[in-house]
């Protein structure tokens, strides 16, 4: 799917890393959530708080999952999965833009 | 308004500048259309399509209109308007999040 039809957007942008990370919120009539990011090459680390699916759409990333004794490298058109309240780190390499389904 | 509801918005990020700025495409059901965006501090240079107005949700920049002969300090909570097929210079001095309405 392209695109997301019939859905709401909330015009601020969500902001962390000093902007290295960036995502706008989209709202599905079903109650549902997902942001669309754009992750700039850096070091992160983040923590859940739902269970996530993050598809990269586009990019070059290595993550490491919560409990995972290795990186896995993520490039445009995979996705990882991460449940609820873990920490997750990422290493993105190249520019990545992302879909983050939140899954309750 | 904080939201645009029952609208669609494009899955894939608009990048320009290397990912210094980036967007994602919302449309309405009116078929207009508005970009939600983020810019990186650093000096860019646009050429508009439609007539533009450009909303600043937060940020601090300067602007260099058309045919201007000096730059304008733009912040969070301000606009501005270019015309159509025009070119315009930015300097984001902090990132910036915005919303750019496209005028036909």
């Amino acid at each position: 799917m392209s695109e997301f039809t019939n859905v709401s957007v909330l015009k601020k942008a969500n902001c962390y890393f000093d902007g290295g990370v960036t995502s706008r919120t989209i709202r599905f009539p079903d109650g549902s959530k997902k942001t669309l990011g754009i992750m700039q090459p850096g070091d992160y680390e983040f923590t859940t708080h739902d269970r996530e699916i993050m598809e990269i759409l586009e990019g070059d990333l290595d993550v490491l999952l919560p409990d995972a004794a290795d990186w896995v490298q993520v490039q445009g058109g995979e996705s990882f999965e991460v449940p609820a309240q873990a920490t997750f780190s990422i290493r993105v390499r190249a520019l990545t833009d992302y879909c983050c389904s939140f899954l309750s």
